[in-house]
C-alpha cells in the first residue's frame, strides 16, 4: 500500500519537500507519494500551510494527520472543518535558528554592537562593558523555543526569567504565571523576548502599562509573533526614552510596509522574518518522523491543544 | 603575622583591590595590608600590572608570588630580574566577558546583523540565513579562553576547530597543531578567532599566506593581541575581497591611532579592548584564592612555564 501525501504549501518548496519525505519513508519501509493535488478521500496525510489552497478539511475523510509546516498555528486552528488531528512544525533547524538569532541579538545589545560598527567619529571608550552575568533576559513563552533560548542565553551567562500562561519548571530559569507574575517577570528585565503563543489572549501582551513595568533602558526583541506588540505603544516608548531599543522579526503585514514609522527609526531595527525560517531538509525529517510514528500506531509529536489554541 | 601585599596596579584601581583583597583574606582568616610602597625585604607578594613602576623584582627577597593583573604575560615573562613564582590572571569575569564578545562577533556575522542595523534602503528579503550549524569558527590557541569559547560555540551549534602550539584534546572540537595542522584548521573556516599568546612565535601567525589558506568570504576575530595580525595584510586580504570582514579589539598600539586605515575601513570593525577587560571584582577573588592557596602550601593556579612564554 502506497501512502497518498498531500502537499498543500508553496510551489516552491514542493519538489524539496516530496523528495526528502518520500526519500525519508523509503528508509523506513513505507511507500508513499507526495502529491499537490489527490482525490480528498484518499488522501493518508497533508503537508500544510496554512495560507494554502486548502481550507475545507470536511472531504478528507481518511486523513490521519494535518502536518503543519509553520510554528504558529494561529491561522488553521480555528478551522471548523478541522477534526483531523493537527501537529505543530518542531523543526530542529528552526529551532537553532531562533537560538542563534534570540542570543545574538541579545549579546549585541549588551555589548553595544551597533555602537562600533558604525562610529564615524572613531571614538575609543575603553570602559569594560557589563558582563552577560549583570543583565536578565526575560522569556515570555516557555514553549520548546523559549525552553531552548533560555538554555542557550543561561550558558551564556546571561539571569533569564520566563513568564507562560501555565506555571513551567525549567532549571535555571525563574520562571512566572499570570497577571501579577507578568509584571514581577518585566520588572527587571534588561531584555525582553516574546516568544508566546499567537492567541487572543496573548495579543498586545506589550502595551503601554505592560512596556511601563520595564524598567527605563530595557530593549524588547520579537522574533515571534507581530500582533503581540501594540507598535504605537512601543513607539511611544521609544520616543519617550523609556525603552533603549528593539529588533523586531515580525510584524501584523509582511513585509513590513514601506512606509511603517518602524521602517527607519533609530532604536528600531527590522529583521525580514529570519529567525524562525523552518529549513527544509531538517523540517522534511520531522515530517517523516511524525509520520512514521503514526503508521506505528504511535502517537505523533507535538500535537495541538485545540482547547488551548497552541 | 599580617601578610604584606604591594600593590603594583593602576592607582584608580587600588582602592578597589585593596578592600577586596584585604576583606577577601580576612575571610579566610588571614590578616593583610595591601600597599602602594613597602620596604621590598618584607613584600610577601605582588599584586602587578606589567606597566607599573616595579621593573626590578631583585630586592623583593621574601616573595612569594608575584599575581598578574592581566590574562597576557608577554611584558614581563621575559624580565631577567624575576625569579618569584609568576601567575596570570585568569579571571571568571574577564573569561565570560571574552566568551560574550566572541559568541556575539561570530552570530552577529552569521546573521548579517550589520545589514539589519544599517539598511537605509529598506530592504526585505527573507531568504532564511545559514544555521550555525552550517559554519565553521576555527580557534587558534586553546587555552583557558580558547577553550571556553569554543564550549560557548558548541552550544550555539557552530563546528569548532581548534589549533594549539601543543596538539590537544576538547570534546566536540576537531584540534590541530603544527604547521601543517594550521593549514588545515584555517582551510574550511568560516570564521578564525585569535586566542594565542603573545610570544615571538605568534608574531605575524595572521599573514598573506595563512590568509591564503582560509576559504574566500571568511572573516577574522581579533581579541586576543595585536601583533598575531600582520597589518598590511590582513588589509589586502579585505580589498581584493578574498576576506568578508574583520572585528579587531586589539592593537599593536592602543587607544588605535586615528590615522591607522582600521578606523573607517567598511569591512573592518574596531572595539576599544573591551572583550579581555578585567572586572575588579571577580579578578580580586582569584587574586585572595591563589594566595590563599599558596599560604597553604598548594601550588597556585595559572602558573606561568617560563621556558614557554605563557
Amino acid at each position: 500500500m502506497t501512502l497518498n501525501i498531500l502537499f498543500a504549501g508553496r510551489e516552491a518548496q514542493f519538489k524539496t519537500y516530496r523528495d526528502e519525505v518520500e526519500t525519508g519513508l523509503a528508509r523506513a519501509g513505507l511507500s508513499a507519494q507526495v502529491v499537490q493535488s489527490h482525490d480528498p478521500a484518499d488522501v493518508d496525510y497533508i503537508i500544510y500551510a496554512p495560507n494554502s489552497a486548502v481550507q475545507d478539511f470536511t472531504p478528507f475523510t481518511k486523513c490521519r494527520g494535518v502536518l503543519n509546516l509553520w510554528a504558529g498555528v494561529e491561522k488553521v486552528v480555528g478551522n471548523a472543518t478541522l477534526t483531523q488531528p493537527l501537529v505543530r512544525m518542531v523543526d530542529p533547524g528552526l529551532t537553532l535558528g531562533m537560538v542563534n538569532w534570540v542570543t545574538g541579538h541579545c549579546l549585541r545589545y549588551l555589548l553595544e554592537f551597533d555602537r562600533m560598527t558604525h562610529n564615524p567619529q572613531q571614538v575609543w571608550d575603553d570602559t569594560p562593558p557589563p558582563l552577560a552575568s549583570d543583565w536578565q533576559v526575560t522569556i515570555l513563552g516557555l514553549g520548546a523555543l523559549g525552553h531552548a533560548c533560555a538554555t542557550a542565553l543561561i550558558h551564556q551567562g546571561f539571569q533569564v526569567a520566563g513568564w507562560s500562561r501555565r506555571q513551567k519548571e525549567i532549571d535555571g530559569v525563574a520562571c512566572y504565571a499570570g497577571p501579577d507574575g507578568l509584571r514581577t517577570a518585566l520588572n527587571n528585565s534588561n531584555i525582553v523576548v516574546l516568544l508566546l503563543p499567537d492567541t487572543p489572549k496573548t495579543e498586545h501582551v506589550i502595551n503601554a502599562q505592560t512596556l511601563g513595568h520595564m524598567p527605563k533602558g530595557g530593549f524588547i526583541l520579537n522574533p515571534g509573533r507581530g500582533p503581540q506588540i501594540e507598535d504605537a505603544a512601543l513607539i511611544d516608548a521609544m520616543n519617550t526614552g523609556h525603552l533603549a531599543g528593539a529588533t523586531l522579526d515580525v510584524f501584523r503585514t509582511e513585509p513590513l510596509p514601506q512606509d511603517h514609522p518602524f521602517w527607519g527609526h533609530p532604536k528600531i531595527t527590522v529583521t525580514p522574518h529570519i529567525a524562525s525560517a523552518t529549513r527544509t531538509n531538517t523540517a522534511a525529517a520531522s515530517l517523516v518522523d511524525n509520520i512514521i510514528r503514526c503508521e506505528n500506531g504511535q502517537p505523533m509529536l507535538n500535537q495541538v491543544d485545540r482547547s488551548a489554541g497552541y
